[in-house]
This record gives structure tokens, C-alpha cells and sequence, in this order.
């Protein structure tokens, strides 16, 4: 069984996708898996996927495959969905709307404690079952609530302020959906952007050159 | 200056954050930049920058750095920034509303054409300035206005048989939003995924293993 710290960040990446497809077999009822078929499946090479997966020893077999229910369970613990992280959500928009109501958060491991938001015409309403709060009572909030992770889901233009306030009330880890570059301002913090600009510039590329 | 097909998928993914920065630094004036400079900004290494910005010739020059219009401009063209793509919007609940509503299309030389979904609640609204028009108009506005992008942000449930209809009205990318895995599915066609809950799962195991 691998020591967590040993992964590699790429490896770490690629685990949530291995986690979804061992899911979808589990539920059309595959025991077992080879990691030829597993990577056909994935799109990605065979010797990418064991190279991957000897990180987690035992669970493939020379001519046997994968058991994909243990391999399953392993990736799972691994990607620790069993511990529970408190999440907040800042701006309530249509990205954190949509974020709030669509995640599945439960699934993952994290519970949604709190939403915020400056606009005046937002705070007080109703999103996926919780009001959403003044941003000046954000500090506080998390100073007693302890949140892991922020959802920045703010302009630009405010992401410094909010995240400077965040930081200084004890959150260090962000799933950054502003335009702004956290890891240039502050140090010391746990960063995942989601570019979705980049990602669609991406296709376009490989649209325009068929790759 | 190099020929676009040269280039690896795992460099061109890495040049929208280039395109960004570079954007960013001459906003702020910065004229040259050296990679170690761009990386210590990006956190990536010096040497990968070096390795990735060689593709595009010329830019570089020992003790000198990059020219930061001039990459700027040249990875614009690499991307397409210039060449319009007709993109169509399937499935207007909360995160296609979102897409729809805060994607800067005309910015990544992309245009937003039509928006489809089949809830007849939905249908007729106006989204991003656009009437949504019913799913079942799909197949014939394709044949007609000929996208080139679909952007799926249906539930996995519908995904097959819109794929399959698009598909067969000779659309072949894709930005799927949807829970569905395209490729074990269709061939030939291309495919970003955005998978909103992996990206969750990377922030949740790099938080719980500080890394």
C-alpha cells in the first residue's frame, strides 16, 4: 500500500478519473479489468495505467487484471473520500450558483457549510438548501467554523480582497474559478484553478488541427 | 515559427496559461521576460518553459529573454485566436446558463450560435442575448449553420442520444461538461472534458496531504 506522499501530483490527477471509470464497471458488474482494457476504455496507454496504478501494489496480476471493486476502494481511501472537509462558497453568481446546486459534494467527501456574497440582492436568498450570507460576516464565519476549502467564484477584480481576508482567517485551500492567479500573490497555499477560457481555447486548437 | 501539427497535446494544453500571462504582463507594461522570471509567476520550471516556448522559435535569447508582445501575439495565432469557430450550446439548466452567460466566446475567437434544450419551461427564454430553442429543432439547425463546437452540459442520461444526433449532423467536438465519457462511445470525434468534481477531488487529497 503506497504512502500517500509518495504519489506524484500527475498521478494524483489522473486518480479521480481512474475512480469514475472503476465506478461505471462496478456498476455494469465487472470484477475484473486488464489494464490493456482499462485503457482503451480511458483513451490513455496500458503502460501509462500500470505504471500508475503499481503505485497502489497488489491489486494487479500478471494474466488476471485488476480486481476492480479492491482497486476501487483503494483509490478511494487514497483520494480520502471517507474524510470529510468543510467547503465554502464565495460569490453566488451563475458559476456559484451552478456549482453549489450541481457538485456533488457528499459524493466527494466535502460538505458545503456556507455561501456568501457583496451583492445585497443575493444575500438572504435560498441556494442548494442553505442562505447565502453578507461577505463582511466572512472572516468570522470562518474563524469559527474552520472551513478547509474556499470556492472562489468572484470577479477578478475582488479575488485579492477576499482571498487576503480568507487566508488570514485560517483557509488555505482554494478551488479558484476567478480569472486571478492566487499563486502569484500568496504563498504557502494549496491552489486548483479551473480555467474554463483555457480549456475551451484547447478544443478550438484541436478542432482546428484535428488532434 | 512552427508548424502547429509539430506540437504535443501536453504543450498545447500549457498555451492558453502562457496566453493569459503573457496578456496579464502587458497589461502591466513588462516589454521582455525572462523564463526564469515567467516561471517563478506560473510555478512552473524554468526549464519547461524553455522546452515548450522553443516550438515557437525566435522569441527567446540568451540574457535577453522573450519578447512578450511577440510570443503574446504568436501563440494567439498557434491557438486560433484569430480563425471564428461556430459553437452551439446544448442543455440550459444551472451550469449552461453559467457557460453561456460569463465565457468570453468572441475573446477566444469563438462564436455562440444557438442554445438547445428540451425543457419546454426553458425553451423561448433568452439566455446570453439568444432565444433557446427546443432540442428537437437540433439536427436541422446543424445541417443548416454547420457548428463546429457543441458544448454539452446535459445530464449523462441524455448525452448518448445528443451526441449521436450531432454526431450524425456532422458535428465532431466537443466540450463536455456532461458525467458521460464520450470516447468509449464515439470515434473520430474530439473531445474536452470538464470533469468539475475531479478537480474537486485533486484540491481535497492535495489539502489532506498538504501538497
Amino acid at each position: 500500500m503506497a504512502n500517500n506522499r509518495d504519489i506524484s501530483l500527475p498521478v494524483v490527477k489522473r486518480l479521480p478519473r481512474y475512480y469514475s471509470n472503476l465506478e461505471e464497471l462496478m456498476r455494469e458488474g465487472v470484477l475484473r479489468i486488464s489494464s490493456s482494457e482499462l485503457a482503451g476504455r480511458m483513451k490513455i496507454t496500458a503502460s501509462q495505467i500500470r505504471q500508475d496504478l503499481n503505485h497502489f501494489g497488489g491489486f494487479g496480476q500478471q494474466g488476471y487484471g485488476y480486481n476492480v471493486s479492491d482497486l476501487y476502494h483503494e483509490i478511494g481511501r487514497i483520494l480520502g473520500v471517507d474524510q470529510r472537509l468543510k467547503v465554502i462558497l464565495v460569490g453566488v453568481g451563475n458559476i456559484g450558483k451552478a456549482i453549489a446546486t450541481q457538485v456533488n459534494f457528499s459524493k466527494r467527501g466535502c460538505e458545503l457549510i456556507g455561501l456568501f456574497d457583496i451583492d445585497k440582492s443575493v444575500v438572504g436568498q435560498v441556494v442548494a438548501g442553505k442562505r447565502v450570507c453578507d461577505t463582511s460576516d466572512l472572516s468570522d464565519f470562518c474563524i469559527i467554523n474552520k472551513p478547509e476549502i474556499a470556492i472562489l467564484c468572484i470577479p477578478k477584480s475582488q479575488a485579492y480582497s477576499v482571498a487576503e481576508k480568507l487566508i488570514d482567517s485560517g483557509v488555505t485551500s482554494f478551488w479558484n474559478f476567478s480569472h486571478f492567479d492566487l499563486n502569484v500573490h500568496f504563498d504557502g497555499i494549496i491552489v486548483e484553478n479551473v480555467h474554463l477560457g483555457d480549456s475551451l481555447m484547447t478544443l478550438k486548437y484541436r478542432t482546428n488541427n484535428k488532434i
